[in-house]
C-alpha cells in the first residue's frame, strides 16, 4: 500500500510517499480502508524526531474511513462501516489499524474529510474543558489560539455544552471573526491588546474560571492575572516557549490555582478509548443535529504532504488540515 | 475576657493579653468558653500583617472547649457539649464563636490540648491528601515537613484510611524517627540526602502519584523529578521560598503533572463545614479507636504567649503547640 514516511528525520521535505506492507489488524482492531487523514502538530515532532531509527514510522494518528476487516467486535464494526477515530501511528497511507473502542461512527450526514477532522482535536478540546478543565455550566473560559483546530472544537463545546461564557484570543481579524461565529461572546487580538486587561474589564475584575493554555511561558503572566481564584489551568502546549523565568508560587496559592499539564497523543489506549466512548456519547448527537461542525481549513491530495505539512508549520491555517488518501 | 491581641504589627513581642468584649453567637453559631486554643504559621501572618489597623483582631484560629450558648443549632451542640474546630477570628481568647456546622464534638478520650491539635492539621491534611491530591488506596505519596503538624496528620491518615506508602523528608534524625513511628515507610533526611533521589531509588524510578509540598521554590526541581507521571502535586506553603528562578513547562507538560497551589485559611465558610463534616465522618472513628493520634509538642499558658510564638519560630516542634486558656 501507499504510505508516507521519511527519508530521515527533519523538515517537511523528507516526507514522501513509500510503499508499504498493508497492516494486519489483531483482535479487537478493525483494518480501515483509509479515505482521508488529518494533520496534527504531533506529526511535525515525529517528523523531526532526531532519534529515529529504521524503518521509519508511517506518519499520522487521525483517520477516517471505511472497515474492510473486523478481527471480533460485532456487528456495529461490519465491514463497509464507516468509521473516524484516533490512530497510535500510520494514518497517512491507504490502510490504517483503529482499536474499535476507539472508532467513532460517522453519521451520514458527515463527508470523510469532516469525519478526520474530528478525533484529535475535539477529543482534545473535551479532555481538556471537561475531565482537566471541570467547565461547569454557564463558567466563564478563556480560549488561547481560538482558531486554531482544538480552540475552534473547544468554542463550540463551551458554548452548546454548558452554556459557558467563551472568551477568545487570536492573532487576526479573520481568525477572530471565525470564532464569534462559532460562538465566542468575546474576541480579543493578542498582538494589539492586553489580554488580560481585556479579560478582567470583561469579566467585571473576576477573571476566568479555566484557562485553555496551547501558549505556555510568554503567557504566563498574563495567564496568572486572568485566572479567577479556584480556576482551572490547562497547559496543553508551549507554542511560546517552555521556559518561564522568576515563577511567583506564592500567586498561585492564593489564588487557590490548579495547573495540569497534558498532552493526548502519548495517553494510554485505555484512556483514549475511554474518552472516545463518552465523547461519542455526549458531544456525536450534536454532531448529527448539526450544531457542532468540525471546521476544515483546506484539503490536500496525498501526493501533497510536503506542501500540507509546510502549510501547517505557516499557522495560518483556521481549522483542520486534510490530507485526501483515496477518492 | 482576656483576649490576645497586638500593641501594634511586628514580631512576637507585639502581643499582650488585652480585656476585650465577649462576643455574642449569631443563629447557627455557638458561644465557646475556650479551654485551649492551638498556634498556627498563619497567627503569625496576622500578627505581622503591616496593613492591619486598629481596632486589631484577636489572634487565633482554633479552638477546643465548651459550648456555653447554642443560637438555634439544636440538641447535639446542648450547653456543656464538648466541641473543637476552626474559628474565623478570636481563638486566642476565653471565649470564641465557632459555627455549629464547623464543630467537632470531642470524644469522651481527648483532653481539651488534643481537641485543639486537630482542626486545622488534620483537615489541612485531609484535604490536600483527598481532596486536592485524590490520593487512592496504596498509592505512594511524598509528605515534605513530615514532623510538622500537618505532615503528622498527613502520615498518619495516609497509613490508615488508604494504606499509602509514605515517603517523608525532614531535617533531623529525631523528626525522621518520630515520622517512622507514625507510620512512614521510607524517611529522608533533606539536608544528608538528595531527596529525589532517594524517592526514585525507593520507588524503581517510578516516582511517587502525590506530594504535598510546603516548601516551594527551594524542592521545585527535586519534586518535579520525584513526582510520578500524572502526578498530583499540591502547593500548600513556601517555606523554601515562593520565586522559582526557571520553570519548564515541558516537563509539567510531559509528566502530566497536576499543581494545584491552596491555602486552608482563607476558604469560605461553606467549604470549611463541608470539609470538617466529611473529616468528622471519616476520620473521628480512627480517633476514638485510638488508631490517629493529635501530635502535641508542648503546652503554653496564655500568658506564655510570646515564648509561644518564638518557639513556633524556632522551628523545632514535632506536632503541636498549645496555648492553655484556662485550666
Amino acid at each position: 500500500m501507499k504510505a508516507v514516511s521519511i527519508k530521515q528525520p527533519g523538515e517537511a521535505e523528507q516526507m514522501e510517499i513509500q510503499e508499504r506492507d498493508k497492516p494486519i489488524p489483531k483482535v479487537g482492531e478493525l483494518l480501515v480502508e483509509v479515505r482521508t487523514a488529518a494533520l496534527n502538530r504531533t506529526d511535525i515532532v515525529t517528523r523531526s524526531n532526531p532519534n529515529l531509527s529504521e524503518p521509519y514510522p508511517i506518519l499520522g494518528v487521525e483517520i477516517a474511513g471505511v472497515v474492510v476487516e473486523n478481527r471480533g467486535n460485532g456487528e456495529k464494526y461490519k465491514t463497509g462501516t464507516r468509521v473516524a477515530g484516533l490512530v497510535n501511528q500510520g494514518g497517512y497511507a491507504e490502510y490504517a489499524i483503529l482499536p474499535a473502542n476507539r472508532a467513532i461512527l460517522l453519521p451520514e450526514s458527515m463527508s470523510f474529510e469532516q469525519g478526520a477532522a474530528i478525533p484529535e482535536v475535539f477529543l482534545t478540546a473535551y479532555q481538556t474543558l471537561y475531565w482537566l478543565g471541570e467547565l461547569k455550566t454557564a463558567e466563564t473560559v478563556l480560549i488561547h489560539a481560538g482558531a486554531s483546530g482544538v480552540g475552534t472544537a473547544a468554542i463550540q463545546m463551551a458554548k452548546h455544552l454548558t452554556q459557558a461564557r467563551v472568551i477568545v484570543t487570536a492573532g487576526s481579524a479573520e481568525k477572530l471573526a471565525v470564532c464569534q461565529t462559532l460562538g465566542a461572546d468575546k474576541t480579543i487580538n493578542y498582538k494589539e491588546e492586553n489580554f488580560a486587561e481585556e479579560v478582567l474589564d470583561y469579566t467585571d475584575q473576576a477573571g476566568v474560571d479555566v484557562i485553555l493554555d496551547f501558549i505556555g511561558a510568554s503567557y504566563w503572566e498574563n495567564n496568572l492575572k486572568s485566572i479567577k481564584k479556584d480556576g482551572r489551568w490547562v497547559l496543553i502546549g508551549t507554542l511560546g516557549g517552555a521556559t518561564v523565568k522568576e515563577v511567583d508560587l506564592s500567586a498561585l496559592l492564593a489564588k487557590r490555582v490548579t495547573l495540569k499539564g497534558t498532552l493526548l497523543t502519548p495517553r494510554s489506549d485505555e484512556y483514549k478509548a475511554k474518552l472516545t466512548q463518552e465523547f461519542v456519547k455526549v458531544v456525536l448527537p450534536y454532531f448529527k443535529r448539526e450544531t457542532i461542525h468540525p471546521i476544515i481549513d483546506t484539503t490536500f491530495q496525498l501526493e501533497e504532504v510536503v506542501q500540507a505539512h509546510q502549510y501547517m508549520e505557516d499557522n495560518k491555517n483556521i481549522g483542520k488540515i486534510i490530507l485526501k488518501v483515496r477518492a
